[in-house]
C-alpha cells in the first residue's frame, strides 16, 4: 500500500489535540467558546490556521468570504485537487471539535506528507470554511456556498442581533463585499471534496467504533415564526381578554415536540431561539419570534412533517387570534455521498483494522454546498455521548488519531473517479 | 367650596396633553417610547420636568436616587406637605400616559394655584419617581422606596441586561450610590400621599366614567425561574434522549395560563420575559430563564395560587429531568387606600358632577412603598380599552381634564386626617 510510510506513532493524534486546544482558546469572550462569523476572534483564528498551513508546506490565503485556503501542490504544479475541509466558526458556547477537527486533521496529514517530501499525482487543498453554523446572520454554509459559486448576495443585507449588516461586517473584517464572487471555484479544479467531522450523535459510540463512513447528509428545513398578539399590563387585563403571544408560542413549541416525539422514524424538531417583546416581567408579551428546525431521514418524510407542523401552528394562531408570520429561512435536501468515495473511505477504515460501519449524518455540513461542484465524501469520528454544540463535546485522543490515520490513508491511496478531469 | 376659583376652561386638559407629548418625545430610541431607569433619556426627562416645576412656582431638585422633587410652600414655610406623585420611567415600547399623567397633572394643579397666588395651610410637594416599573434592574418601586426609607441596598449590585450594575449606572447618571439614604423622608413631613394614574384596565370604560376612587392596590408575586437541561445538536439527538429546557419552559407557560384561566375570581398570571440559551436555530436549548407575575384580588388567594403554580413547575421539571431554580424576586401585599382620603376624593368627584365609583387597582403603584410613611389615596382616570404598557395606550383629553379638576378640587379642599401632624 502507498501508505506504508505514514507516521505510525501516537504523536499524530496528540499534535492535533494540542492544536484543537490552541484554536479553542480564541473566543469572543472568556469562560466559553464562541467564535461566530466575521468577528475579531474569527480573524485571529484564521491567522493561526494560515500559519499552520504554511508550516505544513502549503501556500495559504484568506479568500474573499473569509475562508482559510491552503494548497499543497502535486507532482505537476496546477493539477486539479482533492479538497479537504471543514469549518472554523462555532455556535455560541460551543464545543471545540465541531469543525476545527476536520481542518486541523487535514493540515496534519499534509504536514506528514511534507515532512516525508511526498508529492502525489494531484494537488491537495485544505479549506477552513468561515461560516458553516449560520449563527450570526441566520444563514448557514456561507463559506462553502461562496466556494461553490452559489452564494446568495441578498444575505449581504441580513443583520446580526446588534443590527450590523453582513456587508458592513465584511468591510470591518477587511474584506470587500463586492468581491465575494472571487471565492468561487470551478468543477474542473476539484477531483472531490472530502470532510472529516465528529459524528455529533451517539451511533458510533453505540457501535464501539472510532470512525464511520457517512452515507448521506440529512436534509433540514428551518422556519422563522412570529406571533403578534396584544401587549398589555400584567395586572389589569383579565385572562379571557388576553392575546398573549408568548402563551401562543409556548403552545406551538409543545405541539412541535409532541408531533416529533410520536414519530417513529427519526423525525427531530427543535425550537432553539425565542424572543418575547417587550420582554418585561410585568407586561403581557405582544410579539414573539422563534425558530423551528426540522430534520428527517428522507426528503419526503421531512416535507410532510413541515407541512403538518405549519398546519398546527396556523390553527393555534387562529384560535388565539394571533397574527402569524411563518417563513422558510433555510431548506436543504438530503445530499448523498458519492459511492466511489464511500468505497475508498471504507477501504482505508478496513486497512486501519476497524469494521466498516456506514451511517447517515443528522447534522448539516459544508458538503451540502460543495456537492454543487464536486462529488463529496465524509468520515465521521466518534464523540463522547453524542454530545455536540455544547462545552462537554469531547473526542478521545485515540479516536482523533484513528481519524487522522484513516484520512491520511484515503489521501495517499486516492484514485480520482474514472472519467473525471484528473483521472488516468 | 374653596375650589370656586379653579380654572374652569378646557385648556387645563389641553396643556397637560401637550406636556404628555413633549415628555413622550424623550426616549432611548426613535420609533417607540422606552425610558428606563438611569438612562440618558431619563436624565433629559428629569430636566424637563424640573423646568416645569420651577415654572409652576416650585423649588425643585433631583434627589439622591433620581426622583424629581418639587415643593410649593404653604402659608407658613416649612409646613408638612400633601405629597402628590407618580413615576416618569416607562416600560419598553410603552404608552405615554402611564406615570407621566400623574406627575404632569399635579404640576398643572400647582401652576393653577400659583397663577392665582393661592397658598394653602400646608405645603404641596410633587414627586416624579425615577423607577416604578423595575424594567432595568428587575426590582420595582426603587424611587418611592428610597423616599420611604425602605430602599434595599443589595439592589445596587443588580445588573441590567448589558451587565451594568445599578451602582455604576447611578454614577454614570451623576448620582452618588452611597448617598441614597438622603432621599428618605420622615413620616412627620407628610400629611398624605395622593396619586392620580390611568386605570390600565377596562373597568371605568365599562362604567362610562372618566374617573374613579381607588380602594386598594392589589398585591403581586414575581418569580424568576431557570430550567437547566442539556444543550445538543438539533439534528443528531433523538427526541427521546433530549432534555430540552425550552420545551420544558413552554410546558410551564402553558400550565400557568391554564391554571389562571380556570380560576373564577380574577387571578392573573403572566410570563413576560424569556431567554433560551445558547439561543441558536440549530442548538437544543440547554438553559432557559423566564419570569412569572401572579396577582389576585386578595393576599390569601394570591399566595395559594403561587404555591399551586410552584408545585406544577416542580413536577414538570422533575418529569423532564430538568434542574429548576425558582426564586421569589418581588412580593407585595395588598395595600388599602385610607378611608379618609377615599372620602375626600369621592367628594371631589361628586362635586365635579360624576358618579362616585370605587374600584381596586390590579397594577402596582408607588403608593405600595409610600404607605410605609403616609396614608395613601389614588384617583384613577379612564384609558381607552383598558390598554396599557403598549403604544396604543390612550386617554381622551376630556378625561385628562376631568382628572385634573378632581385633583385640584381635592388639593384645595384637603383636610389632614384628624390627629395628624398638620391637622387643625
Amino acid at each position: 500500500m502507498a501508505a506504508a510510510n505514514a507516521v505510525q506513532n501516537a504523536s499524530f493524534g496528540e499534535e492535533i489535540v494540542r492544536r484543537i486546544d490552541d484554536l479553542a482558546a480564541i473566543s469572543e469572550g472568556s469562560g466559553n467558546l464562541t467564535r461566530v462569523y466575521l468577528t475579531q476572534a474569527l480573524r485571529e483564528a484564521a491567522d493561526l490556521i494560515l500559519s499552520w498551513m504554511r508550516e505544513a508546506g502549503m501556500s495559504a490565503h484568506l479568500d474573499a468570504i473569509g475562508n482559510v485556503c491552503g494548497r499543497y501542490e502535486g507532482e505537476r504544479p496546477g493539477s486539479p485537487c482533492l479538497m479537504l475541509g471543514s469549518h472554523y466558526d462555532t455556535v455560541r458556547n460551543a464545543g471545540k471539535w465541531d469543525g476545527p477537527l476536520g481542518v486541523i486533521t487535514a493540515i496534519a496529514c499534509i504536514a506528514d506528507l511534507n515532512r516525508r517530501g511526498k508529492r502525489l499525482p494531484f494537488a491537495i487543498e485544505v479549506v477552513g470554511f468561515a461560516d458553516e453554523e449560520g449563527v450570526r446572520f441566520a444563514s448557514t454554509l456561507l463559506g462553502s456556498r461562496a466556494v461553490a459559486g452559489t452564494f446568495d448576495e441578498s444575505v449581504l443585507n441580513a443583520r446580526d442581533r446588534d443590527g450590523v449588516s453582513m456587508r458592513d461586517a465584511l468591510v470591518q473584517f477587511g474584506l470587500n463585499p463586492d468581491r465575494i464572487g472571487a471565492a468561487a471555484r470551478a468543477r474542473c479544479e476539484l477531483l472531490a471534496y472530502l470532510e472529516l467531522h465528529i459524528e455529533q450523535g451517539p451511533v458510533l459510540e453505540a457501535q464501539d467504533l472510532p470512525v464511520g463512513v457517512v452515507t448521506a447528509i440529512a436534509g433540514a428545513t428551518r422556519l422563522a415564526a412570529r406571533l403578534t398578539g396584544m401587549a398589555g399590563h400584567a395586572g389589569t387585563v383579565p385572562m379571557a381578554l388576553r392575546r398573549d403571544a408568548l402563551a401562543g408560542a409556548a403552545e406551538c413549541i409543545g405541539a412541535i415536540e409532541q408531533f416529533c416525539r410520536t414519530d417513529v422514524a427519526g423525525l427531530v424538531g427543535t425550537v432553539g431561539y425565542i424572543e418575547a417583546r417587550p420582554g418585561a416581567t410585568n407586561v403581557i408579551p405582544g410579539e414573539v419570534s422563534f425558530t423551528i428546525d426540522i430534520r428527517a431521514p428522507t426528503d419526503l418524510h421531512r416535507k410532510r412533517a413541515v407541512a403538518d407542523v405549519v398546519r398546527q401552528i396556523e390553527a393555534i394562531a387562529k384560535r388565539r387570534q394571533l397574527a402569524l408570520q411563518l417563513d422558510v429561512t433555510h431548506e436543504n435536501r438530503t445530499v448523498p455521498c458519492a459511492q466511489w468515495l464511500k468505497d475508498q473511505v471504507g477501504e482505508a477504515i478496513a486497512a486501519e483494522g476497524f469494521s466498516v460501519f456506514k451511517l447517515p449524518s443528522g447534522a448539516g455540513h459544508d458538503g451540502m454546498a460543495m456537492v454543487d461542484i464536486a462529488d463529496i465524501g465524509m468520515i465521521f469520528v466518534r464523540c463522547r455521548g453524542g454530545i455536540s454544540h455544547h462545552p462537554d463535546e469531547h473526542v478521545e485522543p485515540a479516536d482523533v488519531d484513528a481519524g487522522a490515520r484513516v484520512l491520511l490513508r484515503v489521501i495517499e491511496n486516492f484514485r480520482p473517479r474514472e472519467g473525471s478531469a484528473g483521472a488516468g
